[in-house]
Protein backbone atom coordinates (compact mmCIF):
# COMPACT_ATOMS: atom_id res chain seq x y z
CA UNK A 1 0.00 0.00 0.00
CA UNK A 2 1.10 3.90 -0.53
CA UNK A 3 -0.44 5.41 2.12
CA UNK A 4 -0.57 9.34 2.83
CA UNK A 5 -0.81 10.90 6.62
CA UNK A 6 -1.22 14.15 8.47
CA UNK A 7 0.83 12.88 11.47
CA UNK A 8 -0.41 15.59 13.74
CA UNK A 9 -2.67 13.88 15.72
CA UNK A 10 -0.62 10.39 15.69
CA UNK A 11 1.95 9.60 18.61
CA UNK A 12 3.77 8.15 15.25
CA UNK A 13 3.58 5.13 12.98
CA UNK A 14 4.27 2.25 15.84
CA UNK A 15 1.69 0.24 17.56
CA UNK A 16 0.88 1.34 21.36
CA UNK A 17 -1.78 -0.40 23.20
CA UNK A 18 -4.26 2.81 24.19
CA UNK A 19 -2.47 5.39 21.83
CA UNK A 20 -3.53 6.47 18.42
CA UNK A 21 -0.58 5.65 16.18
CA UNK A 22 -0.77 5.01 11.94
CA UNK A 23 -0.19 1.20 12.53
CA UNK A 24 -2.56 0.85 15.06
CA UNK A 25 -4.92 2.16 12.91
CA UNK A 26 -4.45 0.56 9.46
CA UNK A 27 -3.85 -2.88 11.45
CA UNK A 28 -7.53 -2.65 13.23
CA UNK A 29 -9.26 -1.67 9.92
CA UNK A 30 -7.72 -4.21 7.35
CA UNK A 31 -8.26 -6.62 10.56
CA UNK A 32 -12.00 -6.09 10.39
CA UNK A 33 -12.01 -5.76 6.30
CA UNK A 34 -10.32 -9.03 5.51
CA UNK A 35 -11.70 -10.78 8.63
CA UNK A 36 -7.98 -11.56 9.82
CA UNK A 37 -5.98 -10.36 12.23
CA UNK A 38 -3.01 -8.70 10.01
CA UNK A 39 0.02 -6.88 10.95
CA UNK A 40 1.07 -3.79 9.37
CA UNK A 41 4.93 -3.63 8.17
CA UNK A 42 6.24 0.43 7.22
CA UNK A 43 8.96 1.24 5.06
CA UNK A 44 10.05 2.71 8.40
CA UNK A 45 8.59 3.86 11.75
CA UNK A 46 8.16 7.63 11.82
CA UNK A 47 7.88 9.88 14.82
CA UNK A 48 5.03 11.08 16.63
CA UNK A 49 3.82 14.14 14.67
CA UNK A 50 5.82 13.28 11.70
CA UNK A 51 3.44 13.31 8.14
CA UNK A 52 3.61 10.77 5.05
CA UNK A 53 2.96 11.75 1.15
CA UNK A 54 3.94 8.17 0.51
CA UNK A 55 4.87 5.54 2.92
CA UNK A 56 4.83 2.33 1.97
CA UNK A 57 3.14 -0.36 3.76
CA UNK A 58 3.24 -4.02 3.25
CA UNK A 59 0.90 -6.85 5.10
CA UNK A 60 -0.14 -10.38 4.29
CA UNK A 61 -3.97 -11.71 3.72
CA UNK A 62 -5.79 -14.13 2.27
CA UNK A 63 -8.54 -12.64 0.64
CA UNK A 64 -10.36 -12.70 -2.54
CA UNK A 65 -11.23 -8.77 -2.39
CA UNK A 66 -9.38 -7.56 -5.48
CA UNK A 67 -6.92 -4.81 -4.67
CA UNK A 68 -8.81 -1.97 -5.90
CA UNK A 69 -11.85 -2.87 -4.21
CA UNK A 70 -9.44 -3.32 -0.86
CA UNK A 71 -8.42 -0.09 -1.43
CA UNK A 72 -12.14 1.90 -1.78
CA UNK A 73 -13.46 -0.44 1.23
CA UNK A 74 -10.00 0.51 3.38
CA UNK A 75 -10.48 4.41 2.67
CA UNK A 76 -14.10 4.43 3.24
CA UNK A 77 -13.32 3.57 6.85
CA UNK A 78 -10.08 4.98 7.74
CA UNK A 79 -10.58 8.66 9.53
CA UNK A 80 -9.71 11.87 7.46
CA UNK A 81 -6.12 11.99 8.76
CA UNK A 82 -5.16 9.06 6.84
CA UNK A 83 -5.37 7.92 3.07
CA UNK A 84 -4.56 4.78 1.21
CA UNK A 85 -3.49 5.78 -2.54
CA UNK A 86 -3.12 2.27 -3.27
CA UNK A 87 -3.12 -1.58 -2.94
CA UNK A 88 -0.74 -3.71 -5.30
CA UNK A 89 -0.18 -7.66 -5.19
CA UNK A 90 3.10 -7.93 -4.22
CA UNK A 91 5.54 -10.75 -3.95
CA UNK A 92 5.35 -12.85 -1.03
CA UNK A 93 8.65 -11.96 0.29
CA UNK A 94 8.32 -8.19 -0.18
CA UNK A 95 8.87 -6.50 3.15
CA UNK A 96 8.63 -2.66 2.64
CA UNK A 97 10.82 -2.41 5.82
CA UNK A 98 13.82 -4.69 5.04
CA UNK A 99 13.72 -3.94 1.01
CA UNK A 100 13.60 -0.08 0.87
CA UNK A 101 16.65 0.78 -1.05
CA UNK A 102 15.91 4.70 -0.90
CA UNK A 103 13.66 7.22 0.99
CA UNK A 104 13.58 10.72 0.34
CA UNK A 105 12.16 13.38 2.96
CA UNK A 106 11.21 16.62 2.75
CA UNK A 107 11.47 19.52 5.71
CA UNK A 108 9.65 22.68 5.43
CA UNK A 109 10.96 25.90 7.05
CA UNK A 110 9.30 29.13 7.07
CA UNK A 111 10.82 31.87 7.84
CA UNK A 112 10.37 35.93 8.29
CA UNK A 113 7.20 37.76 9.53
CA UNK A 114 4.29 36.60 8.03
CA UNK A 115 2.73 33.22 8.96
CA UNK A 116 0.51 31.12 6.77
CA UNK A 117 -2.24 29.84 9.01
CA UNK A 118 -3.45 26.70 6.75
CA UNK A 119 -0.29 24.99 6.35
CA UNK A 120 1.09 25.43 10.25
CA UNK A 121 0.73 22.16 11.20
CA UNK A 122 3.23 21.13 8.58
CA UNK A 123 6.19 23.08 8.73
CA UNK A 124 8.74 25.02 11.29
CA UNK A 125 7.60 28.47 11.64
CA UNK A 126 11.10 30.82 12.18
CA UNK A 127 10.41 34.74 12.63
CA UNK A 128 14.20 35.32 11.15
CA UNK A 129 15.05 35.26 7.56
CA UNK A 130 17.44 32.57 6.30
CA UNK A 131 20.29 32.61 4.03
CA UNK A 132 19.43 29.85 1.14
CA UNK A 133 22.53 30.42 -0.74
CA UNK A 134 24.52 29.84 2.45
CA UNK A 135 22.03 26.89 3.72
CA UNK A 136 22.45 25.67 -0.64
CA UNK A 137 26.50 25.57 -0.20
CA UNK A 138 26.51 23.93 2.95
CA UNK A 139 24.58 20.95 2.01
CA UNK A 140 26.32 20.49 -0.55
CA UNK A 141 29.26 18.98 1.76
CA UNK A 142 27.00 16.40 2.94
CA UNK A 143 25.95 14.58 -0.28
CA UNK A 144 27.61 11.54 -0.56
CA UNK A 145 28.63 8.76 1.72
CA UNK A 146 29.28 9.67 5.54
CA UNK A 147 29.37 8.27 8.94
CA UNK A 148 26.37 10.59 10.22
CA UNK A 149 26.93 9.55 13.65
CA UNK A 150 26.80 13.38 14.65
CA UNK A 151 23.26 13.43 12.97
CA UNK A 152 21.61 10.55 14.70
CA UNK A 153 19.81 11.32 18.15
CA UNK A 154 19.78 8.73 20.73
CA UNK A 155 17.30 6.03 21.01
CA UNK A 156 17.91 3.96 18.14
CA UNK A 157 20.83 1.08 17.75
CA UNK A 158 21.89 0.32 14.06
CA UNK A 159 24.46 -1.76 12.74
CA UNK A 160 26.10 1.17 11.37
CA UNK A 161 26.07 4.84 11.30
CA UNK A 162 27.52 5.10 7.54
CA UNK A 163 24.85 6.22 4.81
CA UNK A 164 25.02 7.70 1.36
CA UNK A 165 22.74 10.52 0.83
CA UNK A 166 21.95 10.71 -2.78
CA UNK A 167 20.18 14.20 -3.00
CA UNK A 168 19.98 17.30 -0.52
CA UNK A 169 18.12 20.47 -2.13
CA UNK A 170 18.25 23.57 -0.97
CA UNK A 171 15.15 25.56 -2.10
CA UNK A 172 13.27 28.81 -1.17
CA UNK A 173 10.12 29.29 -2.82
CA UNK A 174 7.11 32.11 -1.80
CA UNK A 175 3.56 30.88 -1.51
CA UNK A 176 1.05 33.98 -1.32
CA UNK A 177 2.46 36.27 1.08
CA UNK A 178 4.68 33.30 2.82
CA UNK A 179 8.31 32.12 2.44
CA UNK A 180 9.65 28.45 2.28
CA UNK A 181 12.36 26.93 2.78
CA UNK A 182 12.11 23.19 0.84
CA UNK A 183 14.69 21.13 2.42
CA UNK A 184 14.71 17.67 0.53
CA UNK A 185 16.72 14.46 0.90
CA UNK A 186 16.96 11.11 -0.71
CA UNK A 187 19.53 8.75 0.63
CA UNK A 188 19.90 4.53 1.14
CA UNK A 189 18.88 5.42 4.69
CA UNK A 190 18.28 7.79 7.80
CA UNK A 191 19.30 7.39 11.02
CA UNK A 192 16.87 8.24 13.68
CA UNK A 193 16.24 11.85 13.75
CA UNK A 194 18.61 12.19 11.01
CA UNK A 195 16.64 14.11 8.58
CA UNK A 196 15.41 16.79 11.32
CA UNK A 197 18.90 17.41 12.72
CA UNK A 198 20.35 18.22 8.99
CA UNK A 199 17.47 20.73 9.01
CA UNK A 200 17.96 22.45 12.42
CA UNK A 201 22.33 22.10 11.76
CA UNK A 202 21.55 24.11 8.26
CA UNK A 203 18.99 26.58 9.64
CA UNK A 204 22.26 27.58 12.06
CA UNK A 205 23.89 28.72 8.97
CA UNK A 206 21.16 29.90 7.04
CA UNK A 207 21.55 32.12 10.58
CA UNK A 208 24.47 32.98 9.52
CA UNK A 209 25.84 31.52 13.48
CA UNK A 210 27.83 28.82 11.90
CA UNK A 211 29.88 28.83 8.81
CA UNK A 212 29.30 26.88 5.68
CA UNK A 213 31.84 24.16 6.05
CA UNK A 214 30.38 23.80 9.69
CA UNK A 215 27.85 20.79 8.47
CA UNK A 216 30.63 18.59 7.18
CA UNK A 217 33.01 19.45 9.99
CA UNK A 218 31.45 18.05 12.47
CA UNK A 219 30.72 14.70 10.72
CA UNK A 220 34.34 13.75 11.81
CA UNK A 221 33.81 14.40 15.75
CA UNK A 222 30.99 11.56 15.71
CA UNK A 223 29.17 13.30 18.60
CA UNK A 224 25.77 14.69 18.46
CA UNK A 225 25.88 17.21 20.73
CA UNK A 226 27.82 19.29 18.04
CA UNK A 227 25.08 19.48 15.57
CA UNK A 228 22.11 21.96 15.67
CA UNK A 229 19.42 21.81 17.34
CA UNK A 230 17.11 18.99 16.38
CA UNK A 231 14.00 20.30 13.61
CA UNK A 232 10.22 19.96 15.10
CA UNK A 233 8.15 16.94 14.20
CA UNK A 234 5.57 18.83 12.43
CA UNK A 235 8.10 20.41 9.46
CA UNK A 236 8.82 16.29 8.07
CA UNK A 237 7.15 14.40 5.50
CA UNK A 238 8.42 11.60 4.10
CA UNK A 239 7.90 11.96 0.53
CA UNK A 240 8.38 8.81 -1.43
CA UNK A 241 10.15 5.08 -1.04
CA UNK A 242 12.38 3.46 -3.69
CA UNK A 243 12.13 -0.37 -4.06
CA UNK A 244 14.55 -2.34 -6.65
CA UNK A 245 12.20 -5.19 -8.87
CA UNK A 246 11.48 -7.90 -6.10
CA UNK A 247 12.22 -10.63 -5.44
CA UNK A 248 15.68 -10.84 -6.45
CA UNK A 249 17.45 -7.84 -4.81
CA UNK A 250 18.93 -8.56 -1.13
CA UNK A 251 17.22 -7.76 1.96
CA UNK A 252 19.13 -4.50 3.94
CA UNK A 253 20.40 -6.06 7.34
CA UNK A 254 20.68 -2.68 8.46
CA UNK A 255 16.85 -1.11 7.86
CA UNK A 256 16.26 2.25 9.45
CA UNK A 257 13.24 0.83 11.62
CA UNK A 258 13.08 4.60 13.29
CA UNK A 259 13.32 7.87 11.63
CA UNK B 1 -5.59 45.63 9.98
CA UNK B 2 -5.98 42.90 7.11
CA UNK B 3 -6.45 39.43 8.80
CA UNK B 4 -6.18 35.84 8.09
CA UNK B 5 -7.87 32.69 9.97
CA UNK B 6 -8.67 29.11 9.73
CA UNK B 7 -12.17 29.08 10.84
CA UNK B 8 -12.35 25.38 11.75
CA UNK B 9 -11.87 25.64 15.16
CA UNK B 10 -13.55 29.28 15.33
CA UNK B 11 -17.99 29.65 15.72
CA UNK B 12 -17.58 32.31 12.96
CA UNK B 13 -16.51 36.10 13.43
CA UNK B 14 -19.33 37.62 15.47
CA UNK B 15 -18.30 37.98 19.44
CA UNK B 16 -20.58 35.15 21.38
CA UNK B 17 -20.40 35.19 25.79
CA UNK B 18 -18.22 32.23 26.17
CA UNK B 19 -17.84 31.05 22.49
CA UNK B 20 -14.74 30.98 20.65
CA UNK B 21 -14.87 33.23 17.64
CA UNK B 22 -12.58 35.61 15.47
CA UNK B 23 -13.70 39.22 16.54
CA UNK B 24 -13.94 37.65 20.35
CA UNK B 25 -10.09 36.71 20.37
CA UNK B 26 -8.96 39.81 18.05
CA UNK B 27 -10.84 42.27 20.66
CA UNK B 28 -9.58 40.64 23.69
CA UNK B 29 -6.06 40.47 22.66
CA UNK B 30 -6.25 44.07 21.07
CA UNK B 31 -8.26 45.56 23.60
CA UNK B 32 -4.67 44.23 26.23
CA UNK B 33 -2.48 45.73 23.95
CA UNK B 34 -3.57 49.22 23.83
CA UNK B 35 -5.01 49.33 27.29
CA UNK B 36 -8.33 50.26 26.32
CA UNK B 37 -11.73 48.55 25.40
CA UNK B 38 -11.80 48.27 21.48
CA UNK B 39 -14.77 47.03 18.76
CA UNK B 40 -13.49 45.07 15.76
CA UNK B 41 -15.61 45.56 12.84
CA UNK B 42 -15.10 42.80 9.61
CA UNK B 43 -15.87 43.80 6.25
CA UNK B 44 -18.26 40.96 7.13
CA UNK B 45 -19.30 38.19 9.65
CA UNK B 46 -18.14 35.03 8.54
CA UNK B 47 -19.89 31.85 9.26
CA UNK B 48 -18.55 28.98 11.11
CA UNK B 49 -16.09 26.83 9.76
CA UNK B 50 -15.34 29.80 6.73
CA UNK B 51 -11.66 30.98 6.38
CA UNK B 52 -10.20 34.55 5.07
CA UNK B 53 -7.21 35.23 3.42
CA UNK B 54 -7.62 38.97 4.06
CA UNK B 55 -10.45 39.79 5.72
CA UNK B 56 -10.31 43.35 6.82
CA UNK B 57 -10.70 44.46 9.98
CA UNK B 58 -11.47 48.35 11.55
CA UNK B 59 -11.31 49.46 15.29
CA UNK B 60 -10.68 52.52 17.20
CA UNK B 61 -8.15 53.04 19.75
CA UNK B 62 -6.03 56.16 20.78
CA UNK B 63 -2.44 55.16 20.99
CA UNK B 64 0.66 55.73 20.51
CA UNK B 65 2.22 52.70 19.10
CA UNK B 66 3.00 52.32 15.80
CA UNK B 67 1.19 50.54 13.39
CA UNK B 68 4.05 48.08 13.13
CA UNK B 69 4.91 47.48 16.25
CA UNK B 70 1.37 46.94 17.09
CA UNK B 71 1.04 44.72 14.08
CA UNK B 72 4.31 42.36 16.09
CA UNK B 73 2.59 42.78 19.22
CA UNK B 74 -0.70 41.58 18.35
CA UNK B 75 0.64 38.60 16.23
CA UNK B 76 2.92 37.91 19.44
CA UNK B 77 -0.30 37.06 21.15
CA UNK B 78 -2.67 35.44 18.56
CA UNK B 79 -3.41 32.14 18.60
CA UNK B 80 -1.65 29.98 15.72
CA UNK B 81 -5.33 29.90 13.42
CA UNK B 82 -5.42 33.83 13.46
CA UNK B 83 -2.85 36.11 11.83
CA UNK B 84 -2.85 39.55 10.87
CA UNK B 85 -0.91 40.36 8.02
CA UNK B 86 -0.61 44.04 8.22
CA UNK B 87 -2.38 47.05 10.32
CA UNK B 88 -2.24 50.34 8.69
CA UNK B 89 -3.74 53.85 10.11
CA UNK B 90 -7.31 54.76 8.52
CA UNK B 91 -8.96 57.75 8.13
CA UNK B 92 -11.37 57.96 10.99
CA UNK B 93 -15.24 57.68 9.55
CA UNK B 94 -13.38 54.52 8.16
CA UNK B 95 -15.67 51.20 8.89
CA UNK B 96 -14.43 47.93 7.03
CA UNK B 97 -18.63 46.88 6.75
CA UNK B 98 -20.30 49.88 5.02
CA UNK B 99 -16.71 51.10 2.94
CA UNK B 100 -16.63 47.51 1.16
CA UNK B 101 -16.85 47.99 -2.50
CA UNK B 102 -16.06 44.69 -3.73
CA UNK B 103 -15.10 41.02 -2.80
CA UNK B 104 -13.61 38.06 -3.67
CA UNK B 105 -14.64 34.71 -2.57
CA UNK B 106 -13.18 30.77 -3.45
CA UNK B 107 -14.97 28.12 -3.10
CA UNK B 108 -12.80 25.04 -3.61
CA UNK B 109 -13.87 21.01 -4.24
CA UNK B 110 -11.78 18.30 -4.18
CA UNK B 111 -13.04 15.27 -6.60
CA UNK B 112 -12.33 11.82 -7.47
CA UNK B 113 -11.67 9.16 -5.25
CA UNK B 114 -8.20 10.39 -4.02
CA UNK B 115 -8.24 12.81 -1.31
CA UNK B 116 -5.40 15.59 -0.36
CA UNK B 117 -5.79 14.65 4.00
CA UNK B 118 -3.11 17.92 4.54
CA UNK B 119 -5.74 20.50 3.28
CA UNK B 120 -8.91 18.60 4.04
CA UNK B 121 -9.66 21.57 6.12
CA UNK B 122 -10.14 23.64 3.46
CA UNK B 123 -12.32 22.04 0.77
CA UNK B 124 -15.30 20.29 -0.05
CA UNK B 125 -14.75 16.27 -1.10
CA UNK B 126 -16.46 14.50 -3.41
CA UNK B 127 -16.53 10.80 -4.47
CA UNK B 128 -17.99 11.72 -8.21
CA UNK B 129 -15.68 13.29 -11.25
CA UNK B 130 -17.65 16.80 -11.60
CA UNK B 131 -17.94 18.25 -15.25
CA UNK B 132 -15.63 21.65 -15.54
CA UNK B 133 -16.64 22.71 -18.90
CA UNK B 134 -20.52 22.37 -18.11
CA UNK B 135 -19.92 24.22 -14.40
CA UNK B 136 -17.84 27.06 -16.51
CA UNK B 137 -20.64 27.58 -19.36
CA UNK B 138 -23.53 27.52 -16.24
CA UNK B 139 -21.29 30.44 -14.06
CA UNK B 140 -21.17 32.62 -17.37
CA UNK B 141 -25.29 32.74 -16.55
CA UNK B 142 -24.74 34.12 -13.21
CA UNK B 143 -22.37 37.27 -13.85
CA UNK B 144 -23.96 40.63 -13.86
CA UNK B 145 -26.86 41.95 -12.09
CA UNK B 146 -29.21 39.95 -10.97
CA UNK B 147 -32.06 39.15 -7.89
CA UNK B 148 -30.21 36.69 -6.22
CA UNK B 149 -32.66 35.73 -3.51
CA UNK B 150 -32.92 32.19 -4.92
CA UNK B 151 -29.43 32.13 -3.66
CA UNK B 152 -30.03 33.30 -0.20
CA UNK B 153 -30.07 30.97 2.57
CA UNK B 154 -32.64 32.47 5.41
CA UNK B 155 -31.53 34.28 8.80
CA UNK B 156 -30.49 37.60 7.39
CA UNK B 157 -32.66 40.72 6.39
CA UNK B 158 -31.58 42.59 3.43
CA UNK B 159 -32.82 45.94 2.17
CA UNK B 160 -32.62 43.99 -1.31
CA UNK B 161 -31.19 41.02 -2.81
CA UNK B 162 -30.16 42.50 -6.03
CA UNK B 163 -26.48 42.14 -6.47
CA UNK B 164 -23.75 42.38 -9.41
CA UNK B 165 -21.25 39.34 -9.92
CA UNK B 166 -18.31 41.09 -11.75
CA UNK B 167 -16.31 37.39 -11.93
CA UNK B 168 -16.72 34.18 -11.70
CA UNK B 169 -14.48 31.59 -12.80
CA UNK B 170 -14.75 27.95 -12.52
CA UNK B 171 -11.14 26.05 -12.99
CA UNK B 172 -9.75 22.84 -12.49
CA UNK B 173 -6.22 22.36 -10.93
CA UNK B 174 -4.04 19.20 -10.37
CA UNK B 175 -2.26 19.21 -6.86
CA UNK B 176 -0.08 16.46 -6.36
CA UNK B 177 -2.50 13.22 -6.89
CA UNK B 178 -5.20 15.00 -6.62
CA UNK B 179 -8.28 16.79 -8.22
CA UNK B 180 -9.34 19.95 -7.27
CA UNK B 181 -12.03 22.69 -8.26
CA UNK B 182 -11.48 26.16 -7.31
CA UNK B 183 -14.83 28.86 -7.81
CA UNK B 184 -13.99 32.48 -7.49
CA UNK B 185 -16.62 35.24 -7.23
CA UNK B 186 -16.14 38.69 -6.98
CA UNK B 187 -19.14 40.46 -6.45
CA UNK B 188 -20.17 44.52 -4.92
CA UNK B 189 -21.97 42.07 -1.86
CA UNK B 190 -23.25 38.63 -1.02
CA UNK B 191 -26.38 37.72 0.45
CA UNK B 192 -26.69 34.80 3.22
CA UNK B 193 -24.78 32.01 1.95
CA UNK B 194 -24.70 33.23 -1.06
CA UNK B 195 -21.47 31.34 -2.37
CA UNK B 196 -22.02 28.22 -0.76
CA UNK B 197 -25.28 27.95 -2.86
CA UNK B 198 -23.63 28.98 -5.82
CA UNK B 199 -20.66 26.26 -5.26
CA UNK B 200 -23.35 23.92 -4.32
CA UNK B 201 -26.02 24.30 -7.55
CA UNK B 202 -22.77 24.84 -9.89
CA UNK B 203 -21.75 21.38 -8.05
CA UNK B 204 -25.16 19.83 -9.60
CA UNK B 205 -24.43 21.10 -12.82
CA UNK B 206 -20.92 19.13 -12.65
CA UNK B 207 -22.91 16.07 -11.84
CA UNK B 208 -24.69 15.90 -14.62
CA UNK B 209 -28.08 16.41 -12.58
CA UNK B 210 -29.28 19.67 -14.06
CA UNK B 211 -28.61 21.68 -17.29
CA UNK B 212 -26.08 24.07 -17.41
CA UNK B 213 -29.34 26.62 -17.80
CA UNK B 214 -31.04 25.69 -14.78
CA UNK B 215 -28.68 28.29 -12.47
CA UNK B 216 -29.69 31.30 -14.33
CA UNK B 217 -33.30 30.01 -14.75
CA UNK B 218 -33.94 29.09 -10.87
CA UNK B 219 -33.09 33.33 -10.27
CA UNK B 220 -36.48 34.07 -11.85
CA UNK B 221 -38.26 31.93 -9.08
CA UNK B 222 -36.54 33.85 -5.71
CA UNK B 223 -37.25 30.77 -3.82
CA UNK B 224 -34.57 29.12 -2.30
CA UNK B 225 -36.05 25.25 -2.22
CA UNK B 226 -35.18 25.07 -5.66
CA UNK B 227 -31.09 25.63 -5.56
CA UNK B 228 -28.52 23.18 -5.11
CA UNK B 229 -27.61 22.50 -1.98
CA UNK B 230 -25.55 24.81 0.61
CA UNK B 231 -22.05 23.73 0.03
CA UNK B 232 -20.05 23.68 3.75
CA UNK B 233 -18.48 25.87 4.87
CA UNK B 234 -15.16 24.39 5.08
CA UNK B 235 -14.46 24.86 1.67
CA UNK B 236 -15.16 28.34 1.81
CA UNK B 237 -12.63 31.46 2.11
CA UNK B 238 -12.68 34.97 1.95
CA UNK B 239 -9.56 36.27 -0.48
CA UNK B 240 -9.80 39.72 -0.33
CA UNK B 241 -12.17 43.00 0.13
CA UNK B 242 -11.50 45.95 -1.99
CA UNK B 243 -12.38 49.50 -1.02
CA UNK B 244 -12.80 53.20 -2.36
CA UNK B 245 -10.18 55.69 -1.86
CA UNK B 246 -11.86 57.34 1.26
CA UNK B 247 -13.44 59.41 2.39
CA UNK B 248 -15.20 60.39 -0.52
CA UNK B 249 -17.24 57.53 -0.90
CA UNK B 250 -20.58 57.14 -0.30
CA UNK B 251 -21.54 54.70 2.51
CA UNK B 252 -22.94 51.29 1.30
CA UNK B 253 -26.36 51.24 2.84
CA UNK B 254 -27.05 47.29 2.82
CA UNK B 255 -24.29 46.38 3.82
CA UNK B 256 -23.52 42.55 3.57
CA UNK B 257 -22.97 42.10 7.34
CA UNK B 258 -23.62 37.76 7.40
CA UNK B 259 -22.10 35.72 4.92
Amino acid sequence: MTVAYDGSDFLGWQRQPGRRTIQGELEKIISQIVAQPIQCVGSGRTDAGVHALGQVVSFQAKTTIPCDLLCKAINSQLPDDLFVFEVQEAHPLFRALQDARRKRYRYVIEDGRVRDIFDRRYLWPMWQRLDVAAMQEAAKGLVGTHDFMTYQSRGSMRLTTVRTIHDLTVERRTEFRTERIFIEVEADGFLYNMVRNIAGTLAQVGLGKQSISWPLEIIAARDRRLAGETAPAQGLTLVYVVYDDLPNAEVNPDADEDE
